[in-house]
């Protein structure tokens, strides 16, 4: 930008309009770019800071407009409390705190189609839309976080601890929290605010702070030693001022919150909203779920690069004690073997060469290597999964199952399905699908997921469903999957759809076709049921028409023809259901 | 994992095991977490390179698989010809050539459902799928690439001339290339290779390259001058080895091509295909397209945190010069206007506080400014998106529209649409949809693009074709959408899907109810005319059963049956008809 000339001065005129559409360009304002070579380009090309970038693409991180950014918001707080607390195994208890900065903006979007057409906006304005401010403070009870590290988690993207290990937590890759404060700070100045308190400590400590984005580095604005004001031994409450727009109803941090208190039922959690109403969902068990272990990479799930890699940063001391201390599932016995298979002796770690590792690379898929260990997965469990669609609505027809874990590139994982099916649910609507990954809940994207690719595909004509092709299937049923694992790959970092990974896909088409083979009998019954009414219909069509002219052509009386008509009805509908 | 304890070597036995499926655990190796505390949090706590994110996260680049990894990669390297093409104004030539390194894998999917319920694989094996290896080369004529910049803009992700500007580009990202590279050296460990002639210089450069991920910087394996061996006074040619899986058809290179040369008539494509068969597309027109300028940031586009920063590295001499020179449309006139609304005085720019700035922030909403210049943006023209409609199937009416640009977030942008109906189109599957952004086709999640959500909300009843909730129209109709803008947001970094901004929503929705009210009367007519036919369906199904029922009921003979149910069937043909 900062190359560009001074906008001419003598254009003031065009200012004056107030069209929303660009007028047409004035001629002496048109300059055509001059052909550019490779000196001119080489000049323009430069680095560009991971702050930079996604804040300009702040809605890759789930930031795409006031409503989500807000939720986005909780939810990246959330996800972070709620591993906290796992991690140091502490029952957790978070409160979510919403205060409104600025009055509602009540404004109508142009919903109907003549609005719409004409590209008329519901209400006169200059400039862009106006927004709402918020302050939002999320605070838990988990262990605290040591001072020092306090800026590079909160004003730092690409920072964290659970990137480079191979464990199940909610949040994975060290951009949410960050991403979180950047975008408050990019929309209304205000610095991210921490408080957090070490359970040794008398004091917690306090810190403002601000991301630069030009180098994804953290400035702190003042740090300093607080009372605690809760009742908790140890915590972290972070407050950020944020443009938003709260909204109940669907993908609301209502919604939010309720999924996750279901699939945390071990979590205490309060949300007090925009008016100071307070919505407390107390724990429903004191016992913490189980605690996912960590794993070390399994062989078969390693690229070429990756090997490589770790074959540089190994502490072992030679090639054959690197493959049985890095990786999961290589015992010596095992590492002798993928040796002897690579045609390559043992060396120490020193003289490992390229070549050595590209040949016992090739060698690893000729090897049986028992699949990695799977306690690194934690299941929500199938009664619980069904209680979330009890709670959704009063269907007539439950089943659910968590199917075993399965492992896509080295990595375990596995898929949970639950299914209901009539009752209240709408026969007019497509499937309604719920979505957790990890146990978080995912609000956004469905069509964009690993679900919904396996969703579409199955044949759901067979259980009485129409299904349009490509499409859910429309009919009275709604569906849960859950899908655990140490690395859940997502489509983009805002973590809202899960990736088209082929296992993955597998293993929830799986469980979807388990849950649908317990529904099918159920089903069948509805369907024929349905089907001779609608050839009832059809009867009910037709008949007084072929009164009529049986009457005309017979030259029947009123009561010949009801007769005849009457005698006809009951010949056809046996005739349909005989037939069928 | 450098920290994990070696694994325990007693555990020798449970490799036989051969199960894919991941075995229970033996007691000894169950070592669940232990508890956590803010001190061993902090000690794991580190950066992550952006390489290394996306090293990991490579569907979030487009490598999700072999098959979409090659097409990935031949689109980065396409894309970036193109544009270095057209900012030389030169008419490409570019030329795509596919080795395969491997004896392609024939390995059948899991099909059918029996097998795929069972788990069953289609052939046994120890390891992960075996994979096939690609040398790709992709060459063109444009204007080379200085020596120096070439190890950074080949094995750096986030660098590149195109993030920082507004401009129309197929490129925006400063990552493309380089994750191609990557993905490369990641499942090959081949380093990629470029050589590039300047028009100045008689011999071309040649740089081996690598990417070190941990740093996101570039290894220079090595580099000399070789000789140019294409007839083009410039060019650059880039070579990648990678594993890959190549295919005809839906979502192959050969479609990327062939759309390419729909959305760039200018250019001339060849693609060599691994069986050395030439696909050559000659340019159908030698006039380059117009070239798009580049614009300045629009105020009203520009948030506060942008505001700031743009402040702090302006060359300007005092507030208001830094409005009316740094932005788009700030007149002398206005910057005042911006200035007294805001209630704040000129200062000199060493003087500006962030109180300044945030007052002529929240006053740019409230200062008539005029919509952005918009010869930024280039069209690909109704006639150009029409013929790609024809291009694909024969249909019975075809339309097409241009929608002048608008704006979203101060960048402008605009939509185009073409839709065909009827003839070879089926009726039986979703409408078909052609995406194109900045001219590059995107042949991936059409689901999760801003076109989907508006083609499922528009009724489409209304024009005779069935439709779901939330779905598809399900008919004989086929639509293009283009959408061209200074900056296309994607909901991902492989740019495949167009982001879900209102403003980009609504273009795209009265481009699409353009052309849909043009085909509004001829659709009509055809849905009556199936409506009939349908009915008459309904007749034939039951006059036999009529037939039959008044031939017992009234005695008649078969000749009489006959006459009365010809007679009959003209009745209700008739009274159907009339009756509609």
């Amino acid at each position: 930008m900062s190359k560009s000339k001074p906008s001419s001065k003598k254009s003031a005129a065009p200012e004056e309009v107030k069209s929303r559409k660009p007028a047409p360009m004035k001629t002496h304002e048109k300059k055509k770019g001059k052909a550019e070579d490779a000196d001119s380009m080489a000049k323009r090309q430069r680095e560009i800071s991971v702050s930079e970038f996604f804040a300009k693409n702040r809605h890759l991180l789930g930031f795409d407009n006031p409503k989500k950014a807000l939720l986005t918001a909780v939810k990246e707080a959330v996800d972070n409390s709620l591993d906290a607390c796992e991690e140091a195994h502490i029952l957790p208890e978070i409160e979510v705190k919403l205060e409104r900065l600025s009055a509602p903006i009540v404004e109508a979007a142009p919903e109907n189609e003549k609005d719409a057409k004409e590209g008329k906006d519901s209400k006169k304005r200059k400039g862009p839309v106006p927004t709402e401010r918020y302050r939002l403070t999320i605070t838990d009870n988990g262990p605290g976080i040591v001072a020092t590290q306090i800026p590079k988690i909160f004003a730092k993207l690409l920072y964290g601890s659970k990137f480079h290990r191979l464990k199940m937590s909610r949040g994975q890759q060290g951009i949410g929290i960050s991403a979180a404060g950047m975008y408050g700070q990019m929309t209304t100045g205000k610095p991210m605010r921490i408080t957090s308190k070490l359970p040794k400590k008398d004091k917690a400590h306090f810190t403002e702070l601000q991301i630069d984005t030009k180098k994804n580095t953290p400035d702190v604005l003042s740090e300093k030693d607080v009372d605690w004001k809760f009742k908790s031994p140890s915590g972290t409450s972070v407050e950020i001022t944020l443009e938003g727009r709260y909204q109940r109803g669907r993908q609301s941090i209502d919604e939010f919150i309720l999924q996750n208190t279901l699939s945390n039922p071990h979590g205490h959690f309060r949300f007090i909203d925009v008016d100071n109403q307070v919505f407390d969902y107390p724990r429903k068990t004191k016992e913490l779920p189980e605690v996912p272990s960590e794993i070390k990479p399994h062989p078969y799930g390693v690229e070429l690069g990756r090997f490589h890699q770790m074959a540089a940063e190994t502490t072992a001391r030679s090639l054959k004690t690197f493959l049985s201390n890095d990786f999961s599932r290589v015992s010596d016995k095992v590492a002798s073997e993928i040796l002897s298979t690579a045609g390559v002796k043992d060396v120490p770690a020193s003289k490992i060469t390229p070549h050595h590792l590209n040949k016992v690379h090739e060698a690893i898929p000729k090897v049986s290597i028992m699949s990695p260990p799977t306690d690194c997965i934690v299941p929500i469990g199938e009664e619980l999964i069904m209680n979330t669609l009890k709670q959704h609505s009063k269907a007539d027809f439950y089943t659910a199952v968590s199917r075993s874990p399965a492992v896509y590139r080295g990595n375990p994982f596995m898929v949970e399905c639950a299914l209901a099916y009539g009752g209240d649910l709408s026969g007019e609507e497509p499937m309604t699908v719920f979505r957790f990954a990890n146990r978080v809940p995912l609000q956004f994207q469905p069509a964009a997921c690993a679900t919904f690719r396996v969703l579409t595909k199955l044949d759901w004509k067979k259980y009485g469903l129409n299904q349009p092709r490509n499409s859910l299937p429309v009919g009275p049923i709604a569906i849960l999957i859950h899908v655990a694992s140490v690395w859940v790959p997502f489509t983009s970092e805002s973590k809202e759809a899960i990736a088209d990974y082929p296992e993955i896909k597998q293993e929830i088409r799986l469980a979807v076709l388990e849950c649908a083979r317990q529904l099918s009998l159920h089903v069948n019954r509805a369907y024929r049921a349905a089907e001779a009414e609608r050839k009832a219909n059809y009867i009910d069509t037709y008949i007084p028409f072929i009164g009529e002219a049986l009457q005309e052509m017979l030259k029947l009386s009123d009561s010949q023809k009801d007769k005849v008509v009457s005698t006809l009805r009951n010949t056809l509908e046996r005739s349909k259901i005989d037939g069928d």
